[in-house]
């Protein structure tokens, strides 16, 4: 690890069994071993508190703390993160074994910070206490089961709740508001865990010992990353992806902005690939030469601050063998330790002006959790073609990732804003994907930065449903309808892609927009695009409208690929925001950060195999990796699969 | 509504929640109110019984009346229709409300009819209360375990019954009789249960209101819809299928021949697509333009006295918010309304002269749910092919809907008579299809039929099985096989198409059978074409026989689509049942009636967006919709997406 | 059957129910009257003890003798093979049944021998007692849990059992040496069954009597066929395929293979398809005209000393329906009956001297039962193309159904040794598939057999994993190093098919490789083929080492058919072993054998519909079925699905 230049290790997360052998007999004596030799080699610990998987023992005592499925099922040991979190033996357990492990590296010098838990969700628990914790919160949420039958339209198949103790269990419950209040009741179960583990771990740590988390990716139902962050001091993601030929860095950047984005500043790569992943041994894909390399400064080109393999070392059974690490079965070096070792000695000599990036993006993509779960309750499409690797299929998260690829495929670095509590102020453009739970103010607040003179892009399915799950009673698009500057009383689904009339964007064969369409009715926007088709070609695919100082464009249907970069592109144009990293070649990305030191950073990559030159537009500074110099408007040549970060003078 | 022209509302089954918002206090004024509403517009109430969908207060006293599934599992709130429909407390329950419900309402002059529940079924309940039933039902129907034995070939595997008190239970089940009798027991069970609300509703309500429900549509395992409808006035059926380019009309009458089947006499079209459907949002497919107008006229002609979409304002929340009424979420005006408007004007027009129109077809096609259920449990094919929209994959009901999709495109108006107590005396031509389950009885009177003259088109798997899923022990086609005229004793599956020698049916490219062939041995028969294959070549596909005065053809294996519209014209011509209707353009639809005041009317249908001009060639009249004068052999134009409605002088 | 010229019948086995109508009242008149029938049409009788399907009345008093399905769910009655195989009170019924029906048929002259249950296996069971049996089972074998908890790296997830007692089940364990050891325990319970019930027989059956089992087939998870015929005179198999154009003896001779390769002898086809199977009707496919005729002699040529049909009359109810015998429903003779009989009649002329055959290969292929366990729980493909017919989906069983049929496409006889005591001293060329468990025992021995002058064709992941399904700590391929003459660290999935550099075994179209690319690197050995790629072009294919006296030839990657049939052949070439066998056409099938009588026999099969003839390259002999002299080189004709046995003079 040393000659390879690594720095910082993460241990002690997987191994309570290993921790406390048996009930209350704690053993660290193994750890310090290793801590020692990693303070010996000048590499720096984050200790995990153990509480994600549960000792043989623990289980045998207490068979009960294991999550209940939803709508019932056997349960049994085996799988990890199979808890419920809030079951009371589990709590003290996990309280003990936290504090001990805190108190006995509180003072090791080489101990520098604390992960809490892994990957923490609430497992989908459905125990009968988290069922009675649920009627509580509701009750302190709409006071009487009327407003609950209200907010709920319960009185839909005549199943209004007539009292709390009568509330049914979640397991078949139809309704949808129900599903959306539980995915957040789950939620705030995992957030309250998480800063529950915070509280405990800073009330005995070293006050210089950072405390932070790996979960602020692209997440589950039962993941707020902009709340399950809040208790931290640092955000986290586990990057995962697979090399060769699927590697373009575009799921990087997503995970990167989104972590950077949950907490509003630089993050920690928790995880990332090392030579390849899986349960199995299925898609086994080790990078080529050169990648691994690339995707280290990617990360830091999108703020993170630290960068971790999830592992080091391969194991040699279990679930996980072929969740390989940087080194093999063999535990000896290899090419891809290799590529570890170029890596970390070039870190030795930049890294320290890597550290702590500012970035300053224009444009801003807003994230909500509710309507990435309300679209799985009640989805709009079911997607059966291939999509591009990593895309995730069905609704939210495939529009999410689609229009975001965009984004990456235009060379537009873009930040994430929740919609758990949005701050868009400070942008010039702002991207609404399929928002459909939204409350009235959020609306409002996007509606004023219209009017206001910001520019909006955003798709159907925006502002159809209020905070409850109920599809409001207004004229969609609701309380946007001033902004957008169109009215729509039918949704159509297409079961066959269309073209738009007279390709108005100019893409040719690309000219395809499918899944769906809202039938609009423009009333002051004007009418981008329209429909090649007898039916619907009497209404607009595309329009926009200027609102105040600002515009809203619509797109009322799913834009195919070419499409969707075509009216992006035009749209940046237009706003002034298209310029000379717009331009270049397809495979080349391009990444900008201030340092520490105030000095402009402009990162090049090349995610292609083959060599590249492109045009380097900005001021004279000096290539930081190769330490040459760099003139204003020269070409920068990149390897295969390189990178070049120029300083500015 | 009113404005709409709409003059029935069907009410009240949704809701036993509102009814009796906690056990046993009843709230009536609400719906006081809106039937009051109803009245004063002139609109009539169906009201409904609210005993598909329990209260929470109910389930949460009696969790047991909730249906056990099949094979074990878990069950709780939240879904509809999951109650065993014969427990004691959710008997009682019923009981109470319905009975307050009629009386109530027993006396509002607005309320001119009874629904029964909703799409009543077993809802697969598999409780130990149905068991102990069921054994007490096969004890009645076999008095003794050796006469089950051997009416089920229980010696295999050695499960011969040895007591009934030790029968097992339905759930791990292989026996094919067991499962035959199983599903019957279950029809019985839903079928008493609407006899049950019957006669209840009846001792309770006014003499002049009428009891029906909506369930004599092609069928669920656990609905025998010819017995389901004894106990009702009228049958009813629920209609559901996409708009746009899927909307061709042959659903719709192929749903009403067998309501009308069902009970021998004009039927209610209970519910039937609005905007859209789905319980997500992923196949919302609204009409175009006249699809709408046009298909009430369609129904009308099939026979129906009442059409009634659900519903007429869209839900904006739970399961449902997708399944689109006539007013969308914003509940006001639309384009969907403005067509039913429409259509609602026109019938205060001519709706009088469409009411209880009597059909006089020559052409019938036997339906055996036996059959549909059996060739579930041991099914001849898996169909991995795209259907045409609202086909049904495997079995029977493929089969079923193929051949009579073929009538459709031959524009052959049929009616569709029942297995459970077949009468095709005054037909001239019967479709048998897969009619794997039959007594002896049926396959004598079948034969009965042919050698008085009729004729029969029949397909491969009749008359294999008996009325206890016992394979005949006789050489095949059994019974069947004097009027067939061949035997066979081997079955081959057709794992590619094949082609039939010399495209004996003229098809060319549609020259092509599938799925299966029975390896037929002429005895009488003669046969109409051979398979082209080294090996299948020596054995015929197509056969018919002379019989007495009467003629059978048979299809030992499947048509492709084009041969089986071939098939079934030069049959017609052959039989005298070929005219100028079998000549109109492949998207019109002809549909002929004779209305209670004697006149012959005749319905024309453009299924497409392209207008049309037809061939009139019957006697002189006046066409209703637009009271204009017709001759005979003038042409009529029909809009896109158009009907005309000809009454002759 | 007499007519047909049958001679050995098997009956009993599923009678349980009749032989014990009621607990511990038996009947065997039924059965006495039938063997007496037999015995009268000089017919001899295997009687099988009937243990596989309980009765109603045992279920009904003991319904926990059913086997408890791994996670827990729901059981009952109406499967068969379903009980806990070491339940007592299921041993206890068992051994009452077999004592007396053994005791009853020991001295009648018409029954030969005893088949013991059918098809067992562990059923899955994972009952309460089944795991406390396991945790024994564990502790014979590591002693300590600290020991267990070494070989199966349970420290991974800190899942070390601390004790005995609180070692988890099987239901949701994750561990990979947890999964192996299950299912050997569960093996060797069947075996253990298997052996109890040949005891239990044996002690009361007539001394003449053989004793055998119809399990050595390509087998489940929980079956080791090589144990389980320990205890049994002869292995039987199961041999179940589809005639028509499917049919192609391949599988009947890898299955013949197996069986003779389990006990080391000659072998009966117990069961083996009539006119078609199936547990519905979807794939019916009877024989064409002289398939049946052919196949029994493939099946002797294979070794086989009996071939019985499952079963000789069709059941006219049930599950198996379809599953149709020799006859069909109408019991009546037939096609396939008169196929049949002209078989039974030939066979009364030659079948003396084709009994107990010698077969004498120089080519074997190793088994592994763990290794096709451990790759279905760590699968390293997804096999997604269409395979061809009979073909088994994933990982182990689908390469050695490949190889095994490259074998059979160049005419290559060869024997099945079994890891669980391989002896392949005596062959010249061993091929060896995904070996993936294996101790190092194993891997010395064939290290060993190169070295003394074997020769070794062997693919990909071969000594990955050791006995306990740990990876080797050691750079792979481990101890097989040496042989191999390479190393490698990493291994890629290939998500898409590659070429070989330059065709190098010439089949154009046919040069893809596919699923796998192990990244050798080359010691001792020498590369015969590179991938045409960049990245994985450096890295060779297939590559051979001489190592001692002998070569190991080594497939990193999963060759396309044709390119492992050009392998094959080469390297059969090189080592002596390619002869006019493989000139033959490639429909044309060859077996070699000796018989009692010290003669040469070949065996020529036309596996086509058209006629062939094929050079006879053998010495001077008789045509057996026509009794006709051949002379050497002289060609011989081939009907249609014909097939020639010579004998040399």
């Amino acid at each position: 690890m040393k000659a390879a230049g690594l720095n910082v290790v993460r241990m002690g997360e997987s191994s309570w069994g290993r921790w406390e052998p048996a009930d209350g007999k704690f053993d660290f004596a193994w750890m310090d071993e290793v801590v020692a030799e990693m303070g010996k080699a000048g590499i720096q610990v984050i200790m995990g508190t153990p509480t994600y998987s549960i000792p043989v023992w623990m289980y045998a005592k207490h068979p009960g703390m294991l999550a209940r499925p939803l709508g019932g099922g056997d349960t049994g040991y085996g799988m990890r993160q199979n808890m419920n979190i809030d079951d009371p033996d589990y709590r003290r357990y996990a309280e003990r074994i936290i504090v001990a492990l805190v108190r006995h590296y509180k003072d090791n010098p080489h101990v520098i910070g604390w992960q809490l838990d892994n990957e923490t969700s609430a497992y989908g628990s459905a125990n009968a206490s988290v069922h009675r914790e649920f009627v509580t919160w509701l009750q302190a949420k709409f006071k009487t089961t009327a407003a609950l039958n209200e907010a709920w339209l319960l009185n839909y198949w005549g199943q209004q709740v007539d009292s709390w103790e009568n509330f049914p269990t979640r397991d078949f419950a139809n309704s949808t508001g129900y599903k959306l209040d539980w995915a957040r009741f789950q939620q705030w179960r995992a957030s309250r865990f998480i800063g529950w583990q915070a509280d405990l771990v800073r009330r005995a740590a070293r006050s210089d010992q950072f405390v932070y988390q790996n979960n602020a990716s692209l997440s589950r139902a039962e993941v707020n990353a902009y709340d399950m962050t809040r208790p931290l001091d640092v955000a986290g993601n586990d990057v995962y992806f697979n090399w060769q030929d699927e590697y373009d860095g575009r799921h990087q950047t997503l995970q990167g902005n989104l972590a950077r984005g949950a907490k509003g500043r630089n993050f920690f790569v928790a995880e990332t690939t090392g030579q390849a992943q899986g349960w199995d041994a299925v898609k086994q894909i080790p990078p080529y030469d050169g990648q691994m390399y690339q995707d280290v400064f990617a990360n830091i080109g999108n703020g993170a601050n630290l960068h971790m393999y999830w592992h080091w070392s391969s194991l040699n059974a279990g679930q996980e063998i072929y969740w390989k690490g940087v080194l093999g079965h063999d535990h000896e070096p290899n090419r891809i330790y290799a590529e570890v070792a170029r890596t970390g000695n070039d870190l030795k000599k930049v890294g320290a002006a890597l550290v702590d990036l500012k970035k300053d993006n224009r444009v801003a993509v807003l994230y909500s959790t509710d309507s990435n779960n309300a679209l799985t309750f009640m989805p709009f499409d079911k997607w059966t073609k291939p999509l591009p690797p990593s895309f995730h299929a069905d609704g939210y998260r495939r529009i999410f990732e689609r229009v975001n690829a965009a984004l990456y495929q235009a060379k537009v670095e873009t930040d994430i804003v929740f919609a758990d509590a949005p701050d868009f102020s400070k942008y010039k453009l702002l991207i609404v994907l399929a928002l459909y739970i939204a409350d009235d103010a959020l609306l409002q607040k996007i509606s004023d930065f219209v009017q206001q003179g910001g520019h909006v892009i955003m798709t159907f399915k925006s502002g159809e449903a209020n905070e409850n799950f109920m599809v409001r009673w207004h004229t969609a698009p609701g309380p946007l309808r001033q902004a957008a500057g169109f009215k729509y009383q039918e949704t159509s689904t297409l079961l066959k892609p269309l073209k738009l009339k007279g390709d108005p964007f100019e893409v040719g064969d690309g000219n395809t927009v499918e899944t769906i369409a809202e039938l609009l009715q423009l009333e002051t926007a004007q009418a981008l695009a329209y429909y090649d088709h007898p039916f619907f070609g009497r209404y607009p695919a595309v329009t926009r409208n200027q609102y105040g100082k600002g515009s809203l464009l619509y797109q009322g249907t799913e834009l195919g690929e070419a499409q969707q970069l075509a009216v992006l592109k035009e749209e940046l144009k237009r706003i002034g925001l298209y310029g000379p990293d717009q331009e270049l070649p397809p495979a080349v990305q391009i990444k900008h950060a201030t340092s520490k030191a105030g000095k402009k950073l402009h990162f090049y990559f090349n995610y292609s195999a083959a060599a590249v030159n492109v045009g380097y537009r900005y001021g004279k500074g000096t290539e930081m990796l190769a330490g040459a110099p760099v003139q204003a408007q020269q070409d920068l040549a990149l390897a295969p699969w390189g990178v070049a970060i120029v300083a500015e003078d």
